[in-house]
This record gives structure tokens, sequence and C-alpha cells, in this order.
């Protein structure tokens, strides 16, 4: 079927504007009702989704697809479970809308106070896993925004059954269709559309590689909430408590290799590089870690013994890397001076931890680092949605502007003015 | 002289970056020293500033600029008084930098809290008000930022001595130079590289007609603040007190005409048009006020014997338009809805107003109206940052990301998380 994507994606744009003028007001009791009513719809319609799903993932082994993808891309019983798991978990949360801040009485006579509302139209641009399009549609209806979900090709039967279920939980809770719409096509010309329609888009979440980001945060005319790379570091003082060090040092690198908030590169006071290493070092070796060391940890390290596929030099690139694997550098520094200094060049300003038992240099290093998250005394692991309290994310913003850090509800809202007056003009 | 804008730009973003970090840090009491000593240096060089304002003028006066530009481009006693109070009054302001707020203890035992901080690197493009100048330093300078300035060519000598004076206020404070940066180029190049460069500027903030922001945001890879049109409505309701109505419709359209919260359409419920504009429209009259009609008002005005030139029939363009002048357009609805979809269609998101003494009509107006200010029984003039408790604003946003409605200290800032742990991991 030919399709005009120009004249869809406007379509698509128009309809979700207009969605979203009526979620935006629509009470927290109708929103949780629709979030409900497509949890039952998973419930009662898991054939059809595993059906759907099963052509994906066939048409997925055919084109050779590898396993990880997969895995990625399978809707059984459990994915569905977690997705509606994940829909009562957002039910629970306090609805971000309508909520009035810092009001006030002004000189003037007139009172001044900031509502929450929504974003208006939230774009998702997202890869492979089918689990997404719950997640981010109920994140963004919970906030009372109209949503656009581009999910990936290989998931594009699993992402049509699913938006199925989720139109007919809005149905069932009065709410218009269009506030949830998923795209009918996988065209990569639908996605430059989305990102240069500011008229109907208010903001885009790309989820997934550094290059889809990249491309969409430079093609965009509509703001972006960027997740890019998590280069996290955590320094450990010549003042730390090195048992505690030890072990938020192995749980930021070995808890899970594959996300943004594993630590990457370690830096050492000098004073205590060699007894931490000595008791670290064999703790990473024994999970196959590979070290990339400078030269000073080198040669502490190299005295220890270790297999050779498992300790090497780190080269320069090494500090800019976000290995996302098994793999960490390290490097000495001569004291906390030293440490920021690395960070300040070579982070990507994601998450950053100290670990320190002197009062005044952790306080100047929670104060000083520029990054979305700063920890003291705990693992970089900890800097996502669920840990901070947020109850579920869209994403981790490594911006500064508008959300940063683990967004959930309320950065998916901003806040407008309102004012009473009884009849105040100005003079 | 020669000059590689590229290269020169690269400097000055390098040389910001620098010095954010070390503003970034400064306590509250270095920040206002700088401000009072940068306010002392304004006061002792008055014959330096007003030379070479004077070259200014006379190249203006020679260019042949119109006189709104020449009274706008003007630096005398007084508008130089007007920037030492304006100082003051930003030392009087709290800092928002490091205000730490939502600390709490999670279920996993780490303390979660957010902490305000600098953006780090704004850019400010402006037209020809020297006194642009001196806010827009001292506004960033409080709140952390370090500053890069580029001012209208017009007024190019008169920001070269505030320059100076602001350079010797950071050095009496011991704060690096660099902190605050006026371009030494009026070539339209450096705006072009200032704009995209990411690394090394976190936000720029045109001041200026539509024009000019227009086109740094279409050109712009560094988030923008923006400032757009102000295209603000009354609806007066007919259950509206008709002497609040009345006052509040000719402050908002007649206190000031060139400003962007002065009212440009007047939305009439058409059970109170006829007595409304009986009353109203001879003292718009009495003002050299020409109104734009809709059919039902122009019948009802015509009515009333005006003079020819204050009165005819609005078009479809009319209601579109920032008339920033003696003009206002008129038209009668049937209804709060009706008066609502006009304003959807129509406004530019800026200020909004209604008259009505109906409590659930006033909720649902300020809570379903999607603009930056929402105002009820008040005139949409009172939207602004000082009106507003901001203390001083350096624009009005019509964005809803980041910052919205008038930007004050708050809106130049971000806020990073802050974690506190005792040698927590993730299990």
């Amino acid at each position: 079927m030919f399709m005009d994507i120009t004249e869809y994606m406007r379509g698509v744009g128009k309809k979700a504007r207009a969605a979203a003028r009526q979620i935006s007001i629509a009470g927290t009791e109708q929103k949780n009702d629709a979030l409900k009513a497509i949890a039952t719809q998973l419930d009662c319609r898991r054939d059809e989704l595993v059906a759907a799903n099963k052509i994906d993932t066939e048409n997925a082994v055919s084109a050779g697809l590898d396993s990880a993808l997969l895995d990625r891309l399978l809707l059984d019983g459990k994915t569905i479970d977690g997705m509606i798991e994940g829909l009562r978990q957002i039910v629970s949360l306090p609805d971000p809308c309508g909520e009035i801040t810092d009001l006030s009485r002004r000189p003037s006579g007139i009172e001044v106070g900031k509502m929450r509302v929504p974003l208006g139209v939230v774009g998702i641009i997202y890869e492979s896993r089918p689990n997404v399009t719950i997640d981010a549609a109920s994140l963004c209806l919970k906030s009372g925004n109209a949503t656009v979900l581009r999910g990936g090709k290989e998931a594009f039967h699993s992402n049509q059954a699913i938006a199925s279920c989720i139109h007919s939980g809005l149905v069932d809770a009065n709410l218009p269709v269009d506030a949830v719409q998923v795209l009918q096509t996988t065209d990569r010309q639908a996605v430059s559309e989305l990102i240069t329609m500011p008229q109907y888009i208010d903001v885009v979440v790309p989820r997934g590689g550094k290059g889809l980001i990249e491309r969409i945060s430079s093609e965009a005319t509509v703001a972006v909430i960027k997740h890019l790379d998590g280069i996290c570091h955590v320094y450990v003082d010549d003042r730390a408590d090195l048992e505690k060090a030890a072990a938020i040092a192995l749980n930021a690198k070995t808890h899970r290799y594959g996300v943004c908030n594993a630590m990457e590169t370690l830096l050492l006071h000098e004073s205590i590089a060699k007894p931490l290493l000595s008791s670290l070092a064999p703790l990473y070796w024994d999970k196959g870690v590979e070290l990339r060391a400078c030269e000073q940890s080198f040669a502490i390290l190299s005295a220890l013994g270790p297999q050779a596929s498992l300790l090497c030099r780190a080269n320069d690139g090494d500090w800019d890397t976000e290995y996302l694997a098994p793999i960490l550098s390290i490097k000495v520094v001569e004291d906390m001076a030293e440490a920021m200094e690395h960070i300040e060049l070579h982070s990507s300003r994601h998450t950053e931890a100290i670990v320190s038992e002197d009062y005044s240099r952790v306080r100047h290093f929670l104060a000083a680092v520029d990054s979305a998250s700063v920890v003291a005394n705990a693992s970089t692991r900890f800097a996502d949605g669920f840990e901070f309290g947020l109850g579920a994310e869209i994403g981790i913003s490594t911006d500064k502007i508008h959300a940063r850090g683990p967004v959930g509800l309320e950065g998916l809202t901003s806040q407008k003015w309102i004012v009473y007056g009884e009849g105040h003009i100005r003079g």
C-alpha cells in the first residue's frame, strides 16, 4: 500500500494535538481507569499478543538477527506479566498534574502560583523491546500527555497488537483513542517528520543507542530529552573506608555490565591504590573483568600475577569509552583535584561517585561535580528512577535543560503561572 | 584588523567553560561582592560610559536610525542610575544555587535529593539597549553561570565600556574575568558560531524581535529559551463584574502598547457585549485606540458614533496579529467554550485572562488554557518577572520545556541528583 508519509504524519500530529487537549484535563481517576483497563486487555488477550510476537520473532530469525535482539523482542507470559505489573505501579503513583505550588500574595494584591501541567504531545522513538510501548504510553498517559510511539521495525506486529489493547482500554475509560498512537509505518522518514513538527509535538524522547540519539538531536526542531552514554566514574579517596570502597567499586562495575549507570573508570588516590587493588583486582578477575590500567596501577596489578588476558595498559581512548562490558579502566591520581579534573574532561555527565569518610571533601565533590547524579559512598548503580523513588522512568537525561537524570512523571510535565485577582490592574 | 570568527568564538567558548567551573562554586557573598563592585565601577566611570555612548549615538544619527532606536540606545545619568539600582536589587535576591530539596531516605537506605546548580554557560543575544548588558550579566552571575553577551552593533562602544566596568568588578571580587564576556565583534557569523557550540554553550537566550528569535531557534543546536510574540487575550464572561471587566480590559490594552503582555484581542460573551462596549469603547477611543471588530461587535460599536478612523471590521489576519500598538481586535462569542476554542487557535501561549465571578468557570479556564500565564480577574500586564516576585527576568518564555513564563534566577539553573550512602551497594 502506498502511503504519503508526510501527510500521514501530519494527520497523526493533528490527532495527537486534539487528543492532548482532552487528556490534559482528564481527572486522575479516569486516567487510572484507562491504565487498569489496558492491563485487563493485556491479560485477556495474551494469545493474540503472543501470536503477533511470533510473526516478529520468526521474521527476525529469518533475517538472521542476533540472539540478544531476539531476547529483547520476545513477548511471553512473563513479559506480559511484567507489563501488567508496570501498569499497576503507575496507577499507584501520585498524579503530577494540577499540583499548585509557590502560591503567594504579591504587593500588588494579586496571588501568583504555579500549576503543574502536561507537556502536551510526547514522541517516543525506541528500538525492539515491545514492553517499552506499554511503559512509555502509560507514563505519558498518567502525566496527561498524548503520545506518538515509534518502535523498532522488528517489533512491528507486537506493537500493533499492544496498541490495540491500549486503544480498547482508552475507549473503556472514555478517553480519546488518539491519546496513544503507535505509528503504522516503520518508514524512517516518519521519524524525520515526527521530530520536525513543533506545531504538533512538544518533546521527543529517543531511547536507544548513541547513534540514534545523536542523529535525532542534530535533526530535531522539537525539544529532545536526551539519554546519551554513561561514562561513570568512582573516585576512591585516601580517606575512604577501603572495605566500603571495594564493595562499591565491585558493585558499580559487575552488578550489570550493559547498563548506563555502570562504572567505566575507577580513579584511585595514590596512597590507597596498592592495598585496594590487592583486594579488589582478584574479585574482578574472578568475574572475568578485564582491567585497563594506567602506568602506576599497571605496575601494582602486574605484581598480583593476573591472567594475561585480563590486564593491559590503558590507552588514551579508554578514558572516553563506555564499555557496557566486563572491562574497567583504572587510573591512579595524586589527589581529589586530579580526580575531578579527569571527570571534568572525560565524564559523560551521567553519574559519578566518591568514596571518602572526609566530610569536607564529600561536600565539595557533591557540589562541584557537574553530572546528573553525584553519589557519596554508594554504588553508581543506584542512579535510576526506581531507586530514586520516581516509580518508573522514561529515560535518564544527561542534559541540564528541563529534565536531568532519571526522568519520571514530573519530567513529562511543565508548570504554568496562575494569577488570582479581584479586578486588579497594573498601575 | 582581520579576525578569524570561528577561531575567536571557540576561544570565547573555551574561556567561558573554564570560568563557569569557577563561578559555579563561588559563594553567595563573593558573587554579591562582584555585583556591588560592578555597581561602584559604573558609578565612578559615568563620564567614560557617556563618552562611549556618544560615539554610538552619533554613529546612529549619521546612519539615519529612527528616534525609537536612538531612545533605546541612550545611556545617560538616569539609565546608569537604573543599572546600578538593578544590580542592588539582584544583590538582595536569594541565591538559587546549592538549595537542596526533596531529600528523602529510600528503602535501600540511601538518601536522595536534588541540588540546584547553574546551567553552565549562557549566551545572550540582544539588540540595542546597552542596559541589557548589565541586566543579563548580573542575573547570570548571581545564578552562578558564565555569560557570553552579544549586543546590537549600534551599542558596540557602550557595551565595551560596560564590559570594562564588569571586568573590573569581577577582578575586585577575585572572580575570573571570563565569567562575563562581551563579544568584541559585531560580525553576524559570531552569532551563528555561538548557537552551534553545544560543547561550550549550554543555553542561549535571544532577546529581540520575532525574526531574530525564529532565526536563532531554527539554526541553534544548543538549547534556546525562547521569548516569542505575545498575542494575549482577555475573555469577559457573562457572569463578570462589568466594572472590573472594563478596568481590566482598559489596563491590559492601554497601560503600555509595545509590550508582550498587552492584550491584543478582547473576547466578549454575547450577553454582555453591548453594555460593556458602550462604556468601554469611548475610553479606548479617547486614548486613540483603533478597534477592529467582528460582525456583531461592529454593529454595537457603529451605533456609538465613533470616529471613522478608530473603528473597522476585523479580517482573518487580525486574530493572529501582535499589534504592539493602540489597536485592539474584538470578538463576540457565544460562551466560554467558544472563547477557549478561539484562544487555542490564535493564542501565542503567552498570557490569557478571564473576567468572571463564576467559581467553576474560573477554575476550568485556569486549568485548561494552555498558556505560560493564565489570569483570573486581573490584567494581563501582571505577567512579568517583577510582578510575579522573581525580582528580575531575563525574558518571558513561551516554551513549555525547561522554563515557562517569566524567567528569573531559577530559570537559569538546573537540578542535579545527590545521593548519600554509607557503603550501599545495589542488590
